[in-house]
């Protein structure tokens, strides 16, 4: 791909931006974390994601395919979240790793004995240290980064790309079919 | 890019698998589509989004972003939506264009003389036939594409970075700044 | 209670009025009902709820406490909701009983072959039609609710307080104590 | 009302549990501290409502009917919420009054200089501290209450109906009809 290839105008220039960044962000191998993730996952007993506002977001999209592949999956603050136990796991989001309630919800897990996978943007934050595995993603700003993908925009959208491609890895691991997942796809009124 | 440069394990296969099919989808020139659409965008007095599923949640993602511009922006079906009235718009996404509340959003708001911008994979859909302006993003499913990127995550991702890039080009035609946005981010707690 | 004993403001006399006549509306005997809609929420394999609007909301406030009785129970439209199939039931909460996609959920529920239990003010309505118990709160209109009870509100906290006695009813049921709840209590942040 | 016209069942013994103590909750005069709070609802700039849980839905509801009554009004957490300012008001519902969250939206609203109505049932609480304006809601638990109203529902379902009230005391300081307030009512789909 080539940004010169790109339609005219800001919108394709910003998309343009946002492969070139995201295909740098993927592109750092992962793959060990990735590998614990997946097994944290697949053996908990209850799966729970947290995040708040646009990365909040990016960890519904991936609470939505695990209940499709198949596992107890809950999204913290909705309405019939129950209470996280010993044997269970939290996957939190969050780009500085300080928002209060996320190191909340991490510290609570580990304290009643559930694993804590994070995404997130600082390695040395509270949520990090919280964490049994850590997925890092760093999108350092610059000043075309300030007009092109503001504020979180390359965390939120790499999230989302990340946990697609842990989605792809699960679903294999659990020897789950695209027909298997639209066999459990709910009701969309 | 090459997808050799890319880690081992399905969830890098996965990721770039997905960069590559995202790059191809975006390089389609939308941008008279897009101008259109920014111009309905920032003179609507109030601004509605509307999706299902994980449709909905790459509308949400926009909406945070229309309201870190300063624009009046509400997602239909939370709390605190109020009526859509004449001279505003409404920017739905769905994949089929089939969704029934997805067409039903659309029908009473060109009723009451309200703009409809929509996303979707159908130009023949109900939903585009409703809408003033469509953007069309088109994934056609393949062997791989069920494995690596099931169900409509294509469609979704590319709404995401799609409407990521219209959030640049609204930006740049408000004469926003990050700091601007950062200005009016909510309190997250 | 008289409403004379009241303090004096339009507040006051708003609550005093809500009170009057939900004693009215909950002296109504529904005990068939109650009996039916109790074994069939008891004896689900998973359940659901819904509704637009404070009807949703007052679904929700339910569906938080049939979590916390050990109920496996999802509210349609959240993250995390998986399909409907055989053996499952569905509370759906809406006055008119003619919202779209109350009517759209109800029948897609019976279609897979599980249970439908509505909670309307229309006996007569197409969801009623489509359950196999009604819960009716028939909450006629004056002058005066206009101005103490506007809109639905009368149904609505009508809901909220037959629910809350279903609740009792289920927990005595299934043997459940009041730290039993709390123990299934999920985190709040 | 007398307990002995109620139909026989342990719903119908919660809810006329329900109707008796909500009765003397709401017989208490707030009507000064109502007068105060539908001044502050009236005069925001915009208006804030939060909560966690069951109180999250009460304030919930409270909003939709602000809402209609034309003011504008954002719950803390969902989609669109803009950042709170200097001239604008906050509603915050919890019982205990010492959920961190809560606490921290009140802590932020008084230092950008918005004025806090707390709803709790602890008036030595860090929430009740960093309100403007406090509305009282005890309700002390007893054996019977632990089965017949278990956890707080007897808080919440009084926050709902002393609410209501205070949407019909705002209905009239605005000199608002049901019709207006039926007029701004949101798409339900």
């Amino acid at each position: 791909m080539t940004r010169a290839a790109f339609p005219v105008g800001t919108a394709a220039a910003s998309a343009a931006y946002l492969l070139e960044n995201l295909t740098k962000i993927l592109a750092v191998d992962r793959s060990k974390e990735i590998v614990e993730s997946v097994t944290i996952l697949t053996s908990a007993k209850k799966l729970f994601v947290y995040g708040v506002g646009r990365s909040g977001l990016a960890a519904r999209a991936f609470a939505m395919r695990m209940v499709q592949l198949g596992i107890d999956c809950y999204f913290i603050g909705e309405t019939i979240t129950p209470v996280v136990n010993d044997g269970d796991a939290v996957l939190i989001v969050s780009n500085t790793g300080s928002t209060m309630s996320a190191i909340q919800v991490a510290n609570i897990a580990r304290r009643v004995g559930a694993k804590v996978i994070s995404v997130t943007g600082h390695p040395a934050s509270k949520l990090a240290h919280a964490s049994n595995v850590v997925l890092l993603i760093q999108s350092n700003g610059d000043a075309i980064q300030s007009r092109l993908a503001p504020l979180n925009t390359l965390f939120e959208d790499a999230t989302v790309l990340l946990l697609d491609g842990v989605v792809a890895q699960v679903m294999e691991k659990l020897g789950q079919t695209e027909a298997d997942m639209r066999g459990r796809h709910a009701i969309m009124v």
